[in-house]
């Protein structure tokens, strides 16, 4: 039987900058293995990464006083979107919808205020969310001598449909796609199109077994041992962003 | 502990129009419980309806034809196509992105020819999935005494990202968006756009215990029952459909 578990860990302590977030997930854990999938909420990736704003150190420049005019919004939270944006896909209703400076598009470029350390503090999106997931799969592997795959999570909206998904930001050890293309379907068939988003599925799955109040950033999903590498770290998240000339699905 | 377990049912035999897919997912389980989600990929569900078209009974129109021509298709497939679309929204290299009737945007309106019949038939979406959802759920009721929630699942692609995700394209008995709007995060700060895509989720994590040869198209999600509803079958994934006057994320 194919079956896959998914289990949030026991919560974990307010994350500070610094803080050694192997041992953190380790503590909360009662044993990882190899061909787990470690999935974690960014915001304790980029807590302890020290990736967070204070608005009253930020100085809005001119276009972001104009946005924050125009959307009833703080400057000083609409200066930290423009710069973790490469690009501003559309403002609309109080909602910026950002491409940031890793690829991804998503509202706010990333940057949250909700659970946050306080209420004068933004949260961004780690750095490299690739290399955060490979250096915590590098500590894991050091603190415990296990590998298991690292995903680094967020919650996007989609176009198209309602609501939000959590999906891979990062990834180490997991495929993040598994190309079917070329591939035979159950009678023989090629399977011309079919290229599933592995590491965003995990995510997603993930996200059903904790809640946005409860603390529990880490999840583990158990079962997917056939999409895990032992050593190579693969190509990462980074390799699920679409460049937008091969889009057709805006 | 907050835990997910997700398991593929044993294979089904090959569905013909006018099966009885609720005695067929009970024979290849081992027991469905209240609480659970009953996942299902939606090509048993069409095979099961009917929802099947053979090419030699096809005659493409004009704009079949053309569009055919443009990108090296067999314009009957085309005729297929726009019939279940409401909109074409984009035709490049070969893939038509279409808006289906039931509002959903997917690569070639969801007309697929992996796992047919045989090589000369198309299976459809559903007419309406979340009427098929609540069938089923009425049959696995009257059958076996249980109201498992049921989705029916389809793979599209996104924007702005490669591969494909299982989404909900009918649900009953889960509730397919979880509004955390206005409620509050852990520090009891509110969570301004927190709405979850539950039944998109669960279509995700049920992809990922199932493979496209396995003729496994039938998953148990369990451990979401503080989604699952016992009488009402609730809204439907056509909650999901994002009118395009609202869609920033395109």
């Amino acid at each position: 039987v194919t079956a896959v578990s998914v289990t949030a860990l026991a919560p974990l302590p307010e994350v500070r900058p610094g803080d050694d977030l192997a041992a953190l997930v380790l503590d909360a854990s009662d044993g990882l293995r190899d061909g787990d999938v470690l999935v974690l909420a960014h915001k304790v990736v980029s807590k302890a990464e020290g990736r967070l704003r204070r608005l009253p150190d930020v100085q809005p420049g001119q276009r972001a006083v104009a946005l924050a005019a125009e959307h009833d919004k703080d400057p000083r939270a609409v200066q930290v979107v423009l710069d973790e944006s490469e690009a501003l896909i559309r403002a609309q209703r109080g909602v910026l919808i950002c491409r940031t400076r890793h690829g991804f598009v998503c509202a706010n470029a990333g940057v949250d205020a909700s659970n946050a350390p306080d209420d004068e503090t933004l949260v961004l999106l780690p750095q490299d969310p690739d290399a955060s997931a490979r250096a915590l799969r590098a500590a894991l592997r050091v603190r415990a001598g296990v590998a298991p795959a690292v995903v680094i999570a967020d919650s996007f909206g989609r176009a198209w449909r309602h609501g939000q998904c959590d999906v891979a930001i990062g990834c180490a050890g997991l495929r993040p796609l598994e190309d079917w293309r070329g591939r035979a379907d159950a009678r023989g068939r090629e399977l011309r199109a079919t290229w599933i988003a592995v590491a965003d599925e995990a995510a997603a799955a993930a996200d059903l077994a904790r809640t946005k109040d409860s603390r529990q950033p880490a999840v583990i999903v158990r079962g997917l041992g056939r999409h895990v590498s032992a050593d190579d770290d693969g190509p990462g998240a980074s390799a699920v962003v679409r460049p937008p000339e091969e889009d057709l699905f805006r």
